[in-house]
């Protein structure tokens, strides 16, 4: 079920923005890995788009990925 | 979907109070990576600003992305 | 929407306990910067005082703050 | 509203099960921080000790003070 | 009732998405170390696979495990 | 109410398979130590055995253990 696109050749990114959109995608990819087809992915959009606590819980999935990464990237400084 | 505002130009910041406001800020540009829309957003305030599950949810959010901002100052010693 | 107010000068305090304390003030001030309104918050206290689900949810969000001002103490060694 | 006791002298344990029941007391501290009338704890307990979710939460909270607690003592090496 | 295969004989990976596809397979072992039974395990999908609530928090645990992953691996560096 | 039976003599394990036991072992002696009584979490296994919520939740405690233990064990290298 998991997909076979290599999705992340590299943690290192340029910069701390696209360290936080490495992260958003990872957390986006996890969903992915576990629902794999798209278009009930895309069902189930406004199941949590208007729903403040999955928005919030989505949140956390990314603080998690984006701690991962800025560690990985020595924090680009 | 993503913002292509570059709203995260460093980690570093001169105190701890300004790393406390920038996970604050993270916290919130998250939430606004997944629900774009800036309308849809202020219309679900109220659906959280009460809810003290909710926000008890957004200070681990908060507490989550300080974790790594105050690693990346090296604590501001 | 932000309390201008600097309640973080620093995560360095003399003793553990104290670094408790400043993890519970942290916790505290992440929900004040999402809910600015204090009366509104007074109001709201009921609503987690007694459910063991939010004060659950609190100490985890305690647990996370202290990690990192334990880490930034060098756990007062 | 917080207790003024020191119940949190050091992090620093003889040995990991030491750490491990200092991480269970954090946990139950962290909530009389927040609920500070023992009475009042006490009659709540029956909403969480035979509730799984709510102990399944409790013992994240404890694996996060844990976690803490290890790093302190260099994982008792 | 732990299944006694060896499903991690080591945490090094040669590549980022090799240890993303690690984490996910983590997150499902310890599904199957408290639900051993794969027959429950396949009857009970469709109580999470289109629930986004439960999708996020999957993604959470993933996010966790890479954390874990990703420092043994000295981020692939 | 803790049980005094020192379940954790050390962190230190052989191999990954054997941290990611101690792990499981860690995060159910968790719910020991808050509800004390093994009739009593022997009757509530039901309640989350086939609850993917509950699941998912078990295996977040379980990652979080076993990030300490694989720190503790240098990832095993």
């Amino acid at each position: 079920m998991e997909t076979k696109e290599n999705y992340l050749p590299s943690l290192i990114t340029e910069t701390p923005m696209q360290g936080r959109q490495l992260a958003i995608m990872l957390a986006r990819k996890s969903v992915a890995a576990i629902q794999a087809d798209s278009d009930i992915r895309k069902k189930l959009r406004p199941d949590y788009a208007e729903d403040t606590q999955q928005l919030i819980a989505s949140a956390q999935v990314i603080a998690t990925e984006f701690q991962t990464i800025a560690a990985a990237n020595n924090y680009w400084k």
